[in-house]
């Protein structure tokens, strides 16, 4: 059982993007708009931050499905982007699992649009040849809380670890002294309190 | 582990609608009676689509439960329909079990009303007999969260896959080049943000 | 104070859809999109089945706001089209007025996306020019709860009446015998609830 | 301003209780069905407590909103019962209002399903006629609590004073010296953490 | 797996109700108190119409927990009644844990208050001891949704099955046709819903 | 219109707490009992803080309604203590008003339990004779929030005035500078926000 | 009646941010951080748009109270700025009232943190004065929704209108045509679904 | 799976508080501030309360996430402090672990701020070596429910059993005999409903 523990190491661990895009970010409804963004930015930037490999990709996203959010775009311009011609799941499409595999990594953190579909779908692929795997439960968004809770438990059942973007960033950092402004900065910017708190403690130095 | 993902493939799975009845509907209140409506009428009609073999239950329809929603039959003329004389569990009545055998298939979609008796028993029974179950959470109703969540534990704890209408037809898709104007046409029937983006879609080419 | 029940008659009513487009439907996160297109398309229904002038209008719709839904375009092909070329206030446009005052009714009955500025802006503007306004509150959507309220709250202040579909189908019809079999349509098209209640009732005859 | 405080009086009040009747029930999701029952019951009652006249009506019952609540016509077998051949406004039927107004009483306590009809209707017509009207939230109910607040409003707005089954008790009684047992006993019956704290008290005398 | 389908038997199973007490009453807050009352007693009610052997036990009754809810001790004269001088988990009361092994039965359907220490701990150390245990969810209540959903999944996490007092009696009953009066009866006096289909279809009769 | 901003004046006040008793606190399910806990000792400190004349009375005390809150006696042991026999309004009891009359003051601060009687009844009462009421809504508790928003609308309706504990203190003081440390220790006591705030500042130093 | 309808006029209107600072938003709990932050810069980058004269005034930001957001001062660097040695009504402080009158508007435009306090206050004491006031309800913040409502009822009593962000930048705009790049590049930067209607929408062209 | 039920024994277990900090508790948005606070503050008067060896801990303590709560410090001015310097997950420090180890007990009870990472990282970290680790959930906080549920199924999936404070001191007490006294004392300063049920008690006697 306690080999459950498999934790987060920031040289073995690759993150997924699965099918953020423009269009279907209007099918998520179980987070805030505002909160969604920020989340999904977050995971982005914590992903570039600790130098992760980062694969994007899309379905469709020629047809109502949309294009990718222009940021991501802009944050990875030479990360692997691989426009799925028709798989729903990103696994069954050999460029992505190519891509996935070329990274090296056996750790995989996994977000995208929607939850039960885009990310659990490749998620228990993944588990099933053998990488660990992540989803990052606030930065992939659903219809709703319902299909959000079972697509957690058909993944818990399976083996796959449930985490947030903020603890990510710490399972991966470990220790504060590797780098301090750099971390702060990520959560500066996107854990309002946070910045809140760096702001009065600034101002009182 | 890995072996918990048992996928769904079109060519193995049988859909069991039990006890979709007009009386039983006005104790469903953990949805919406709108959602709850369409979420129904969208697992029948991804099961139309995808050609799988359909079972209609009803209990006691003579009595205050009412007769199965119209559309339903409509929607199955020639399913096979076992209107059970009084087994609550529908996989305690011999029809049943004979109509579900006699599909051949080895994967069991399951919903209903309610969640904690219609689905949950068959479902556990299924599981007890080897076939892979999936219980479509959002097509299954009951009398409140609480109650829909100590029914999910129970099914997961016993090998139940919880999953939603959108995600098992995304899972028997496989592949939007497979058709994409079907499946298209079930999801703009039954998500009005997915219709909206196609409306919109539509309205630039 | 008694003057303040100013009750619907349907000799005197006209009824304003205004800015139900496909991309500003994306905005309107207060109702889960089943229920709120239901509560659309039952305003409509209930405007054609008692024969108000029903008047459509749409913000920029060759842009991002995106076209009208279809259905409502499907419904009233006749009626009085709008496309304003800029005024977010449809009361600033010339042309909507004209066609508002072509009906020759002193009741209004408004709804649309968003609640805050599409249904607001006009109602009181309506007000201003002495005419009885009637705001469909569940027909109209906007970001969240607390925009809605607040905006409720402001035109109740000026003296817009609000009301639910369901209030203003019933507050016209007056009794039940003028035509059972119509208004029965109406509400069975449109809530679940009330269809079960008529299939039970059938099926007992 | 200060006569908005129109006191109710036992001597002085009537109750009306509209359309609480077993099918239309199902359309109530603004309140769990157990609450709603229970308050329904405590408004009658109370009513019966203290001999106020009781007016009993219903609309359609024949049909598919079902007959009167069982328990309310076995409290009141001799109230004035108008089952309505038509009519949606209960003002609107003759005998109606002429049973209120044999009752002589100037404050009339109206209850009903669905809020924004059934109660804001004869509510707003009473106003209008010139009594004092007192609309008791928690024993109305409707579609949800948008449709129920903005029926509030609208009432509000005409000067319709919004109360809850309990504040009516305590406003007619006064004083608990009028009869101690009496009111106790209403409140233990409806009441669960009143009856506690009765069953807790009375155990340590 | 398919052994965790351990489903429940009329002839092997005993109800034990853990502290349902008045005072303890006012610490329950994640259910409504008119919802949790009808709910304990709908248990009580199944268990008494299946004719399972019953127990009932009290903590500290005498100081400010307070006595067992009246309604208990009036259904079930002659059940054990442990009035536990101390022990906060009920199995470690000697003549508490020699009652439930008096009855001879196997499977053991257990509710209280508090949900996170009367019925977990004697759930928990039933289980250690063999017992097929059914933790009945909504006959059970907490201090919020948080601690009481921590309780499930600490009882599921050890074999305890989540079930509520309705499917508890639908799989005791099996069959309407063992009795539908009874049941239909019990059903009744707790689902307002089903009441009301009752009434509706009896006046269509 | 402008003269509905009555503004609180220290010199002018008085606060009337009615009915915080223990058996009653039971009733109170609109809030979480830490928080209204804390909010009725904030309104109590705060009183105190400024010196106001501060009036307490009971409901029946030595009955299950039950005793003060302990530690309001202990705060206010000079205060004049109206112990009810039976007026459920406050103001029906003419020691009550002697008492309130005899502060001179005109502004009232009225908190209790429940919020639609023991607040709105006197707070109505009191309008009625001409003064300023400013009720507590975080200091006054009942049974939900549909209850307490009908409460609200009553008094409102009337010209009470709506506030919170923290903005009367704010309203109260008017500048800090006419005490610093007195008015954060009691920001500091009972909002552990704002203590944190002051714990990471003074930390500083 | 009509009066009410006092529309914002970009030529009349300046904009009040009350207490936006880092330490007092550790009390904002009725809106989740990122949408709050979000709604707070939206207002002051539509403010910036339309060029109103805004604004800045602090309480005690030297205290645990902390500095105004940066993001604020970086934005309006040339705005009045009136750190309050003490007033906790803005209104009461002169220099603040001196700018407000400067700026020769009619119409105030407010928001802030807290609600009951920095918000209410303010607006309160300029209706009194004469403006016509408008609380922006999105970027204020408080304790909780209860505290929220009642504030709003307190300022709508006394004439203050309630609007949110969006409404207050199409009221100011009123068409499209005046700026179509301008106004759409606000709503990208602060309201994500519309950004990605844009973003869809260009990927088209 | 009869050994899930590792029982809390009062001679084995010790507590970790870690990272109850001022600051990192503005990051909480998952409990009411009181609610939290008093959480906190119970379970670390239930650890004083039973002699529990408690240890605190920090991080950065310096720096933003500021100190840590005084009343803690206050409570336990002789435990083990360690003030990290830099690791994020406190298992990963060694004078921590040594803490831990040289209390000599087996049974861990854990809480923190923020529950997905101060708690579940150590909590993750001790199981695999061969602790039984308790985290205590009401007395953890963390950003929304969302996070909080993740965390709670990571950690339920590697063993971490989930308790709240009550039912911690009722698993470590045992038997009210053993003092009657104490564990009401603590009770009583932690659970006003408690406190209040005391109070009608003792006015009784």
């Amino acid at each position: 059982m306690a080999d459950l523990y498999a934790r987060l190491r920031k040289e073995d661990a690759a993150v997924l993007l699965v099918d953020h895009q423009a269009g279907l970010m209007s099918l998520v409804r179980d987070f805030h708009p505002d909160e969604f963004k920020n989340n999904v930015l977050a995971l982005a930037d914590l992903s570039k931050y600790f130098g992760l490999p980062t694969i994007l990709t899309t379905s469709f996203e020629t047809g109502p499905n949309g294009p990718l959010f222009p940021e991501l775009i802009e944050m990875f311009p030479d990360a692997p982007y691989i426009a799925r011609p028709g798989q729903i799941n990103a696994w069954d499409n050999e460029d992505f699992v190519k891509a996935v595999k070329a990274t090296g990594k056996k750790q995989l953190i996994i977000a995208g649009i929607v939850t039960d579909v885009c990310v659990a779908f490749p998620a228990l692929s993944a588990i099933k040849e053998g990488f660990e795997v992540f989803a990052v439960v606030d930065a992939s968004g659903t219809f709703n809380p319902t299909v959000r809770e079972a697509a957690h438990q058909r993944m818990a059942a399976a083996g796959v670890q449930l985490m947030n973007w903020f603890s990510v960033a710490c399972e991966l950092h470990r220790d504060w002294r590797n780098d301090i402004e750099g971390l702060a900065g990520v959560f500066s910017r996107h854990i309002p309190d946070y910045r809140n708190l760096i702001t009065s403690y600034s101002a009182k130095k």
